[in-house]
């Protein structure tokens, strides 16, 4: 199968290697100029699981384009507030036999898609697969994970069954899910808590974790995303997401990493997602006439951090 | 006249100087050891407007007091978090003819002094003068000042006065206020953005007035505390005071200061003083059952930032 993949970041990078393996014809596009010539120069390297592997597979930078024939899948990869702009740039690898597939961290992404999809041809999902990039063409992949999809509307069913078997027969462990929404909400609460609170107070999801007001703020935090997701008929287990949020504090298992806003402002000095996460809470918010005060509050603060630290 | 200062700090010390410099005869209590054996040895030393000078006063350490002679004024100058263990100590001095004047910072302190203290000797009040300490024993004492102070409960309109005027005499610039609460709350406001701001973005006041959620972020919580004031029969003008607070910004007149919490918590590595400030505007939101998340969530993550750099 033709996959593209949109953003060949860490998990871009994943993605693309294991599909590789898998037997498919990949082609990563990505718009770091270095990371993208050095995959070019000496293929796309990886720690994989402890061994050092490198694939050869196509690669383009998103700038530059110059394949016109079409996809046959595209998953999207792109950091949240890249997606716009990556979707106007791969418009000529999509015909209406392209199906579309988006596994970006938050939410409410699909708006963004359907100005450039059909909806019949839009999947959205969520993974649990984790990876790093050691630097430009060199990616680190450790451990387990698994991909939950579905299709955006009724009908497409059978393919997005299917497309969870393609990605499963690389490995991927993907499922098909009958409440796809409930799941990306449900992964969007950790994030809405860990990433914005971790980045603001400067310490680690287990650091958190230990300080008395961190159990109030995540609950908080996980009404407000219940709140809205009610509205888009998605009824939180608040008790059972505030658990399963609250497992990040454990440092046996996780605790001791920083959240990947974390890492993208404070380490990186990057622009964060958190107009997706609880940025768009508030949006959804004005929208449905839900009050999301401490969504909004975070996301001023995590602005403002932006600003302070003149991230680009 | 036998002047108290109890807490003498930097503000404390500027007081103490100035009414010591008019001619009362003043004692300076306070539960640094250091400060006080400094003071003790070499006087209490202050750079005041350029000059050196030099006050020999009378001071007690907070955990010796061994004074056993009633004083005529109290003025309360400690810490907020400070201020009921430093009532339980000075309540030797104290008799049904001592009034007592508080001048700290934050809003509800009146709650705590009626503990140990007769209504009609209470008097509240603020103050714009500044101070710094620049080591034990050694002040820094530069610009000018004010001092607004009413009496608690009413028929002690003339004590007020004559309190304000005894203030003045030692050029502290008192004036009787007909509305204290109003002052309280409006200097409450100034407080109740830039520390808890400031603190949590680790910023002066200028670098905070410039990002663009500044502006949304002190609107808010300058409403919540609107809220609760109209409680107490406070009404105040959002409008103009959200002006007074964004003078703060101001990079040529105070905007590069850090402000007193974060110098206490970023700096000196202190606990806070948020529960006297945002936190009592959360904890009488409560009890009025207003709504005021915004000085909740502040509140909570100026206690986890206490929290995970181990302030004392």
């Amino acid at each position: 199968m033709r996959i593209t993949i949109a953003g060949a970041g860490a998990m871009g990078s994943r993605f693309g290697l294991m599909l590789h393996k898998g037997g498919n014809e990949v082609t990563l596009i990505d718009g770091w100029p270095e990371h993208v010539k050095a995959i070019k120069e000496h293929g796309l390297r990886a720690n994989y699981n402890g061994e050092e592997l490198t694939a050869h597979l196509s690669v383009e930078l998103q700038s530059e384009i110059s394949s016109k024939e079409k996809t046959d899948l595209i998953i999207l990869f792109t950091k949240a507030m890249q997606l716009d702009k990556m979707l106007q740039d791969i418009k000529p690898l999509i015909d209406e036999h392209t199906k579309v597939l988006c596994l970006l961290n938050g939410i409410g992404h699909e708006d963004t898609i359907e100005k450039y999809v059909s909806k019949n041809n839009i999947f959205i999902g969520n993974t649990m697969w984790t990876a790093g990039l050691e630097g430009p063409g060199k990616a680190k992949l450790f451990g387990d994970g698994s991909v939950e999809l579905q299709n955006l509307i009724s009908g497409e069913e059978e393919t997005a069954k299917k497309l969870a078997e393609i990605l499963s027969e690389s490995g991927l462990n993907a499922k098909y899910s009958n409440n796809i929404h409930y799941s990306i909400y449900r992964k969007a609460c950790v994030n809405g808590t860990m990433n914005g609170l971790c980045t603001i107070l400067d310490t680690n999801m287990a650091g958190l974790g230990e300080t008395k007001p961190a159990h109030d703020m995540v609950v908080t935090i996980v009404n407000e995303f219940a709140a809205v997701a009610k509205f888009e008929n998605v009824n939180l287990d608040i008790a059972e997401v505030v658990q399963h949020v609250e497992t990040c504090f454990d440092p046996s298992t996780i605790g001791l990493h920083y959240p990947s806003m974390y890492q993208d402002l404070i380490k990186n000095n990057r622009l964060t997602e958190i107009d997706y996460i609880n940025g768009a809470v508030s949006r959804k918010g004005k929208k449905y006439n839900v009050a999301t005060p401490y969504c909004d509050f975070l996301t001023q603060l995590v602005h403002s951090k932006e600003e302070l630290l003149k991230a680009k």
